[in-house]
């Protein structure tokens, strides 16, 4: 094969002539890539800015859920997603629970670590008891990068040590506030490692002096950025979403359907998947690390050695309560988050929450997308919203006129909707 | 709270009118959210339609990355994300492993289940015995959904039982071909349960007439969807990209870093997460649903009851192999990926795949940027490159002339990148 060189450093066009070269595109394909460029070229180019080999903008929808009710405060969220019922579904969960006190949150906690994982084969016990000093050494490194983070009231909380088999480990907890971190836990580990190798150098000159810094990376492991979230209510109130069901079987079902999450690993990872379908679409709309969050949270799912459902619920004499608890490790300034203009509006239509605040919007989103799943699925079932909302988008690509909408709509109330019959059904009727 | 009613019946202006009722939003970013719309209003209305409560389009960098040799097939291939050096990593890994015979894929399966979680008092085992009818007849009761799939060689291929306590469940095993299936799943199942009701009461009357159908929907978790992936080349060729370190010790370091991500979960999470960076770009890139992708591969990281690294590292005579194995439900037709003029523009880069082809991209980027990030981590560190990105992102957003962007590329190469630092330095040489 032909290698390709340089290709980062060539200009948009450029980029797009080598492609051309290669891969047999339309010129009207060519077109499309610069459609989707906005007016403001400064805007283009910060965005153009944030990755690499940029060749044009993706676009996704940018929705609004309004009535989002955490904590006695209002939210309208900004969700970007590409499946279609996701806001749909959020926006129908938040107005029914925006009347019955809403999402309770509760941030259990901010803190990250990094970790350097270094080889050496001198006396660990020696090393826990001159921790103290290292310590202090190494703080005074990285006073530089966190002078800033300490007038935030943030900075590096602890430094410990684990002992490997071959190999060991110091690990840094760092408090983040309100920035994600990762910039700024991974700049202190990676100034602290040669210190940290200096200091096994120079305090132990016996010892081989093969010492070895492995890595030195923040870990998205992260069971101190937890968020609990609630919704509660009676058991009558539930009859306003129970389709045919009484409220009191509605809520037995809903449990039963929670239980199944909890024991068949079948049934969590897709439960678990919807609660990441509102998560993600918050996550991206303000700039955040979606895979970060998405890695521990499943990874959290399976922290008693069995993947399970991250939700539970609770039925009794005082009524019906769903609880979400999982670690979101978010930021609200730094990263792509304070550079993307829409993200930054995306904090704004939120009220620019802090960190912990954001967390708890995001919980709560999670939670609503999940609820309203488990409506659908134990109602109507999952595809007849679903389903709506998909034979508008096959109506809209064939150009369907309203008459011809109407007629479609009718017809597919009793109908399979897919690509292949909603065009026979318009070849049908243009006849 | 007050709450909004009929919000997703407005159209895009109206939403933002309520919006700016109730959140502070200047003239400016009202404007921004028109700025991201293209010149073509039909492509707009295109991306509208995809999801609900629609006021902009949000754009993220799509880039692309050639030099991707997978199966003795050279690829450009598509990727969107947010996150700087994602892109230039997959390139950078892309670029040596294609004159070492690229990546080297193989696809096991394609398979996917679907599920009817029910209740029942009756004899679970009569059923079982009567299980062959019952097929049958649901197969029947699904056939003009499947009767175009079969066509594409697909269809569904077994009906099993399995027995919970409180509930039971019928598993239902579907051969999706080049759709990622959950419409068709769903509809299946949703059009099947009305029958297995039926099937239940008619079949034992006397039974307790409380047979229920708990949920029908399909599961993200895809075991038979996996895809493995490898790169292979002497110890030796590996000096190219070894820094300061011997080949043989990089090699070794490599494996040690694997090791690290095998025992200890803090790095398994973050190892796996640098996976999907490129995974998930690509999904994002061709319209497919990261979140199911996300769910299953970090739930099947922790199978064997322990979350751990979905690589492998094998080193010995031979040379250096580098393994990850990964489940990947993936679609080529259908859903968004045939809606979105920018994913059916991706995959006709990629010389539009089959399913089965795209899986193995996928998976090859995935691998891709897990080597790069372990080589970073073992030589340089992960910050070198990350921070040159961040500091030409900051940069811009201060306007900075050629000249200033000189002297502080220089600068930074010896002082610490942050928003503050990069702020201070420009009023600095600025006065």
């Amino acid at each position: 094969m032909q290698i390709i060189t340089g290709f980062s450093k060539l200009n948009k066009s450029e980029r797009v002539d080598i492609l051309r070269k290669h891969v047999p595109l339309s010129e009207e394909q060519v077109i499309l890539l610069s459609n989707f460029q906005g007016e403001d070229i400064k805007i283009d180019e910060l965005i153009e800015n944030i990755s690499e080999n940029y060749v044009s903008n993706y676009v996704l929808p940018f929705g609004i859920t309004p009535n989002f009710l955490v904590n006695d405060r209002a939210y309208f969220v900004p969700m970007v997603t590409e499946e279609s019922s996701v806001v749909a579904a959020a926006s129908y969960a938040a107005k029914f629970w925006s009347d019955k006190g809403g999402f309770r949150t509760r941030v259990l906690g901010t803190k990250k670590t990094g970790q350097i994982y270094f080889s050496w084969e001198g006396n660990i016990k020696k090393l826990q008891d001159d921790l103290p000093i290292l310590k202090e050494l190494l703080l005074s490194v990285a006073k530089p990068l966190t002078v800033n983070m300490e007038k935030r009231g943030a900075g590096i909380s602890d430094v410990t040590l684990s002992y490997g088999g071959d190999y060991h480990i110091l690990n840094v907890e760092f408090e983040t506030a309100d920035s994600m971190g990762a910039n700024l836990i991974n700049s202190c580990l990676e100034a602290m490692s040669p210190e940290l190798l200096s200091f096994l150098k120079a305090s132990y000159p016996k010892v081989n002096p093969d010492a070895e810094i492995i890595m030195a990376i923040l870990s998205n492991y992260t069971p101190d950025c937890m968020v609990e979230c609630s919704v509660e209510c009676s058991i009558s109130q539930l009859s306003q979403i129970s389709g045919d069901l009484s409220a009191e079987r509605f809520a037995r079902k809903f449990e039963l359907a929670v239980k199944v999450a909890k024991e068949n690993v079948q049934r969590a990872v897709t439960h678990n998947k919807g609660i990441f379908n509102g998560i993600d679409s918050v996550l991206l709309s303000t700039g955040n690390d979606f895979r970060a969050v998405e890695a521990f949270g499943h990874a959290y799912a399976s922290k008693d050695g069995k993947y399970t459902s991250l939700t539970d619920v609770e039925i009794n004499e005082k009524g019906f309560k769903y609880t979400l608890r999982i670690p979101l490790s978010v930021g609200t300034v730094g990263g792509v988050t304070s550079v993307h203009p829409l993200s930054k509006l995306a904090l704004q239509i939120m009220g620019n929450p802090s960190a912990k605040e954001l967390m708890q919007i995001v919980a709560a989103v999670g939670l609503a997308n999940n609820f309203a799943a488990i409506r659908s699925l134990i109602t109507d079932g999952i595809q007849k919203g679903h389903m709506k909302l998909h034979l508008n988008n096959i109506l809209y690509q064939f150009n369907a006129n309203a008459s011809e909408k109407e007629r479609a709509e009718e017809y597919f109330k009793n109908h399979t909707v897919s690509f292949k019959s909603v065009s026979n059904y318009l070849e049908s009727i243009r006849e």
